[in-house]
């Protein structure tokens, strides 16, 4: 992992319980140059025994309680996080939580799509609405693009790319999946639109096929590598980024 | 109007109580050259008298009760424009019923997001599943790719093209419906990979910005040159189009 992480002093991660957001945490804790505050949060922290571990081996980690898809779990969050970062503000707000499944044409239903649509899209901008005065917060006391004054990320995938979604690119079904990520990613541009002239960048990342519950167990890579990846690509952002869709190993996919 | 809309037989239009899909439903019907069979639906045809005048007027002009976000509507629609077509099938559905609204990062809510998603994304999605083997039956009875064969043509929007929300692009705000567009293109895409094979086209088309109820009164075209440019667009359709995004003068979006 880059070591340049130490320029950012504040970080949060959703959906932290387990797979890329767990490692997220857990790699930005270890790391000797890293986020002063790590803010680690999940639905339901106290059923991930792992993030209870980082939390009392590493200082600086912070559990707190965030379901991205429940209006007051997002605003006792943004309390708790508010005294947390105090007068710095947050600098980057990474939007992991999501879930997914595979629909076909055969199996879809409306109540899948609605699903993710509520937890992949209208989540994460509902989330950083929350967070932006934080956010906000930091990148006024900073100047660039970049984690260390205010980023969102949105933790997208290829997926949600339409133009990649033909030949074998097509192999994967999942019509509730690829419809909530390519809205996301649209969302991303919406606040990148949005959020530029106050100096806080926007992306869409994908962290590649990865060894999580979501992932299964015949991804392309193990969650370590995605992380460390997806990391050291974070700690290089700038302001060509912003409003951009890049991979784990920091190649610009098409939308 | 371009004359060759004769070798589509059949043609099923979405939101024909006024606007682009009224004024769709009143060039065909009007046309020396038309589709003999020209399915007009809304979801409460008795209000619209323009409506109810063009199905006097004109002979094959069917009227069917469709509202496109209820199932039970849809299937009810079902039955009747299955025996409309009988063993002949559907050649043509033009999913254009859609809401609009201009949702900012201050006044977009969860509840505008996901009811843009439901009438924009979800019920074209479930429509085009109901009729699908009406499309099926029409595609089984002729080759190549086009109106003359089967075709599922998705109403867009460049407000959906992620690439094109940027710089003056993204003059024009809208969390909820540039999201819900841009996943109908996913949606448009999915089918595409999925029904190419049974030689069913899918595509999505921007109509230009049009003087309609949605589009307001400065808009750039009226509904009658919009509806010329697309009609002539879809008439012309092959096989190089499927899978992609066009607009009304025919030239390709990016996604
Ligand atoms: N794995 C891949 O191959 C892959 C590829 C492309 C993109 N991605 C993206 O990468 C991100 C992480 O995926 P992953 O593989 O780590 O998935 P994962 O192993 O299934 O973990 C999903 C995480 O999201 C959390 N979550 C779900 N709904 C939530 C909610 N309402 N509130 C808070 N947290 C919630 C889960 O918490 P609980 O433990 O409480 O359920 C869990 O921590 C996702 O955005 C995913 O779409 C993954
Ligand atoms: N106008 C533009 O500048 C513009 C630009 C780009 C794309 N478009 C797209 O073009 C299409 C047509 O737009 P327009 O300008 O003609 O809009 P419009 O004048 O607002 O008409 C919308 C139509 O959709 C129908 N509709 C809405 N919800 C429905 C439902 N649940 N079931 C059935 N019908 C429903 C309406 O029926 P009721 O009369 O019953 O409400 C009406 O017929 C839309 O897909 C729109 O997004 C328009």
């Amino acid at each position: 992992m880059s070591a340049t992480w130490a320029k950012c002093r504040s970080v949060l991660i959703t959906g932290s319980s387990r797979g890329i957001g767990l490692h997220t945490v857990k790699q930005l804790a270890k790391s000797s140059s890293r986020p002063a505050t790590i803010i680690a949060t999940a639905r339901n922290p106290t059923a991930s025994t792992d993030l209870q571990e980082l939390s009392k081996t590493f200082p600086g980690v912070h559990i707190v309680t965030l379901d991205v898809d429940n209006e007051q779990s997002v605003s006792s969050a943004l309390q708790e996080v508010a005294s947390i970062v105090g007068n710095e503000g947050l600098n980057c707000l990474i939007n992991n939580a999501a879930i997914g499944n595979t629909t076909d044409l055969n199996t879809v239903t409306p109540e899948a799509m609605m699903k993710s649509f509520q937890v992949n899209t209208v989540a994460p901008l509902f989330v950083t609405k929350a967070f932006l005065p934080l956010l906000q917060t930091a990148a006024a006391r900073s100047s660039g693009m970049g984690i260390h004054r205010a980023a969102i990320i949105n933790v997208s995938s290829i997926l949600g790319s339409i133009t990649h979604n033909w030949a074998e690119g097509a192999n994967f079904k999942s019509y509730a999946y690829r419809t909530s990520k390519a809205a996301l990613n649209m969302v991303t541009r919406c606040l990148a639109a949005d959020l530029g002239s106050d100096g806080i960048l926007c992306m869409s990342l994908h962290p590649g096929w990865v060894r999580t519950d979501m992932g299964g167990p015949l991804a392309d890579l193990s969650v370590q590598e995605s992380v460390s990846a997806l990391l050291s690509v974070l700690s290089a952002l700038s302001e060509k980024d912003h409003g951009g869709f890049k991979d784990f190993r920091g190649n610009v996919l098409p939308w």
